[in-house]
């Protein structure tokens, strides 16, 4: 192949990943030579049909010859597997970079398998909706988004990706596998574990209840169905991976949801005022932030 | 006062009250006299600003004189103070309604205090947002939003307040009070504790990581915040006055968060992938039942 441009590899084409290859598209235009692969061919085909791939790959393993940068845009639990397809043919001086939420299984899973000279450096777009697969994906994902990057601040080839992240809009942090995996499971593996168990809460009632909860769902209920309705594959894979992190935030939950219980059972009206109060701060805190989303990806 | 027009009293002008006030004002111009009272005088002075309510009382007691409608916009727990005050000027053949999230408590408090000829409808908008006060509310709060009457359908006093809320907008619906209590326990009161109780858990964590929860919100915390930083008063009020219902729900959740929490720990890949793919189902109900807030209500 007669090209003088980096070769980019995108494997997995769900919503990050074909969001990764629009991005590059259209921020970056012509500026690489981007080639993908997805193991769901139905995925493949519809990627083919957006046009903007330099080349659809048969496989994974062929995917990833000469590309300067591989991202693995791929649920968690299959890095592992995904690694040791790919690491025989990784280019020496090549990097490897992931999307995963859970840093260090991402770590564990690919450090000894691939080869010496392929610099692997994690990371992590705070991107998302609730939508899944290729059509879900749109260009300004990572627009205002925080994208972190798993190495030092001033590694050459995280400065690379730094510099790319932020061509597509992204908040670029640093910082370790461990502190990312602690962050993550108050932030969002909690919360999105809470919701879906209060889903199934609603799912188990007598069906007139349950369809009334349906209909009444507005009043609360309703915020809760939209975080647990991402991808399933992808949450068990956070939670089979994330687990120890997990568990401890969710012990301290259950610790600070029984104290509230009993001051509900004792009708502490006092305690109970202070509880609601106190939570007010942290919420101006974000708002103070600007953590919202962008408009694109509201709820439709 | 020589007016052939029905006159009505909203006492409290927060969220709800004054966007009762509004919505009177927008969607029904000089149809009816409208009086207000409020125990804040700021709240007072604000709404006298917007210059629309025919008349600003300077005493609950006085408010409800010679009242056709006795609108109660405030929280659950002051029922019965407010009852006591208003109940001896209260016009015979008048209907006296509330905008609590309680209705049990709320009949429990009031029907022994009024008079044998004023007619008690207690109703509950599933409206609102984050915000409170006078200043939160707008005039197309309830458009959309469902209104639940607790009455029978063919009540003449029902079917009264179903017509008005109608005008604001509302789909009206008739239940009981038990009914109404539960269907909201697990609706809205359950989602909105489990959500203080997060931000709590989130707010007791060491300096650092506390900050970062802020910094790193939008990944599903956020949503969280939202819901736990609406008026602390109306919701130690609905703990306090919904116990029963809230108490069961939180033991049906802490059953099922304990089953996902054994998954986790057990690394149980299958049940966990069931888990979270069962809970799709209710969402895509939600969206066919087109539960979305309206534009003007949506996060700012």
């Amino acid at each position: 192949m007669m090209i003088e441009k980096k070769i980019v590899t995108i494997i997995g084409l769900g919503l990050i990943g074909s969001s990764i290859l629009r991005a590059f598209n259209y921020y970056l235009k012509n500026k690489f030579y981007i080639k993908v692969y997805d193991n769901h061919s139905e995925h493949l085909k519809v990627v083919k049909s957006f046009n903007i791939a330099d080349e659809i790959c048969n496989s994974v393993e062929e995917s990833v010859i000469e590309s300067d940068l591989v991202i693995l845009a791929i649920p968690v639990g299959v890095m592992a597997e995904v690694g040791k397809l790919i690491s025989p043919n990784l280019k020496k001086g090549a990097i490897l970079t992931d999307t995963g939420s859970t840093k260090l299984s991402v770590i564990q899973d690919l450090s000894s398998l691939i080869p010496e000279e392929v610099f692997l450096v994690p990371s992590h777009p705070l991107a998302g909706t609730e939508h899944s697969g290729p059509k879900a994906g749109f260009h300004n994902l990572f627009e205002g988004r925080y994208w972190i990057i798993i190495s030092k601040k001033n590694d050459k080839n995280g400065k690379f990706l730094e510099n790319l992240f932020k061509k597509f809009g992204s908040n670029v942090e640093f910082m370790d596998e461990f502190y990312h995996d602690k962050v993550l499971a108050i932030t969002s593996h909690l919360p999105h574990l809470i919701a879906y168990s209060i889903v199934d809460t609603a799912n188990n009632l007598e069906s007139d209840l349950k369809n009334d909860v349906v209909r009444y769902s507005a009043t609360g209920f309703r915020d809760f169905t939209r975080l647990a309705s991402s991808d399933p594959t992808m949450w068990r894979d956070v939670f089979l991976n994330n687990t120890e992190a997990v568990l401890e935030m969710l012990q301290r939950f259950n610790e600070d949801l029984s104290a509230l219980q009993k001051l509900i059972r004792k009708k502490d009206s006092n305690e109970l005022y202070n509880f609601f109060k106190n939570s007010k701060e942290i919420r101006n805190k974000i708002i103070e932030a600007k953590q919202h989303l962008p408009e694109t990806s509201k709820l439709k």
